[in-house]
């Protein structure tokens, strides 16, 4: 039973190590791409502004909010209050926020500096949508989560909602970033053109790949139930026995089904027991 | 108790509904695309070709695989033996993956006949991946999950991935679709340009949010443990009452707590026996 627990520990340290190394792969690629091949980074309106749209973008909307996704499933913070890392999942969101929005205004600044016009593409479209239901998304988690003032029931009900949307914004911005790459290539390579495959495109695409195996990694580990955050050792009793309502149950239906081993046999009562913790982990959590 | 149910019944077919309005929508603004503004459809290795690709993906690869994803979920279909279900389910796959390949065929053969490279963009390298894996994954569900032979075990261990590879795989499909609107409007629209906002890419571009919305939907209904499908009637009591072992649960992670009522209120008992139900039905299921 230990030696499985290990296993299982093993597989998620991998897991991370990889999606880890996959997105500090992808941040480093989009700075070669900007250095090497476009011309640097600056703050003047011209190409060298817009270049810190890919970066800041990888680095903040994709990696960091990948790793704020994930941040309550690293089981050493499990002996961590659950209060802590809620500041640290908000506060990870927040500098993606800060990060993606600055990356907005470059892009902005550098169409009004050279004419261009501003969101006519579908990927504007998207990407606007996309850090629009993100601000909201962090605004409600504070309101609802994060603050004391939210009923236990309320913050039941919506954390389903927040993990599926959180889920839902991440994968939208993956996708974005896609498009993103997509114009980007076929607008500024030209002799040769993007069709011709130079370097400089094969180099791009392969950070478009990482960026899927990157976001798949994080969904992954975010919607195995095993490998949830446990529920808190001071657990209060505070029902009878008897009752087990379900609807109580603040963690996710994504990931749903609590932190038993599966390979763990447990008898009815134990099972009975485990509804009851599982209750009252969902009041000690969501009063934090 | 009785009201709630029918409350969420119909919050079910509302989304049901929308889904199937959203994803009807986008095929009928694929066909507009190509009739009113690419000059229509077919088979000579004409632009009319070409116009096969994006009506053949959103028709099979985004609203057929997304009709597949959710088959189980529809209530009426409950009274139907399981073993039809998952006909139906890898029937719809198979269509959709049929039309993906022939949406393939017509791109390779439009651009061999127009001397234009294949392979050389993040929109083919990233769909033909997804197309592999999409093949790969209705091959490996044919050969576990409706052949009879693989031990329940093995089909316990395997349905979180084959739910995960599906839910992933649908959305890199339309990721990928999004990438293919963007560089077809870049490429066709001359004169004016995308960047201009002519009707056309005012129109393909709400075809390109509708295709988010229609993926938004499929995954909220497919993750949300309460809609799933119920056990089946006809329980055999395979093992002791004493053990329930969790690993043995076919269903999924992504949607994974049963289908009690949220609201219902059980007892220790009730919720020990349901456990044992759990595992009959997973006993039942997978041996179909």
């Amino acid at each position: 039973h230990g030696a499985r627990k290990m296993e299982d520990y093993g597989r998620f340290l991998v897991l991370l190590a990889s999606a880890l190394l996959v997105g500090f792969v992808s941040v480093v690629l989009s700075l070669v791409w900007v250095f090497h091949y476009r011309g640097g980074l600056s703050w003047d309106g011209s190409a060298g502004e817009f270049n810190w749209h890919p970066v800041l973008i990888i680095m903040g909307f994709v990696f960091i909010q990948g790793i704020a996704i994930i941040v309550y499933r690293l089981p050493w913070t499990w002996k961590c209050s659950k209060l802590l890392m809620k500041f640290i999942h908000a506060g990870l969101n927040t500098i993606a926020m800060i990060l993606a929005i600055v990356a907005m205004v470059a892009v902005f600044d550098f169409h009004n500096a050279s004419n261009n016009p501003n969101m006519y593409s579908l990927h504007s479209w998207i990407g606007l949508t996309a850090v629009i239901f993100y601000c909201l998304q962090l605004f409600f988690g504070f309101a609802v989560f994060l603050l004391p003032f939210a009923p236990v029931r309320l913050r039941a009900a919506l954390m389903p909602i927040h993990v599926y949307s959180g889920l839902t914004i991440f994968a939208t911005v993956i996708a974005t970033a896609l498009m993103g790459i997509t114009e980007k290539l076929i607008f500024a390579l030209r002799n040769p053109a993007y069709s011709q495959s130079p370097p400089e495109a094969t180099l791009v695409n392969c950070l478009g790949l990482l960026l899927v195996i990157f976001g798949s990694l994080i969904l992954w580990m975010a919607s195995r139930p095993h490998w949830k955050r446990p529920p808190e050792e001071n657990v209060k009793i505070q029902r009878p026995i008897g009752e087990t309502p379900e609807g109580t149950e603040v963690e996710s239906t994504m990931t749903h089904s609590g932190n038993a081993d599966k390979s763990d046999l447990r008898s009815n009562t134990e099972a009975a027991k485990k509804q009851n913790i599982k209750f009252d982990e969902a009041g000690q959590r969501s009063t934090m």
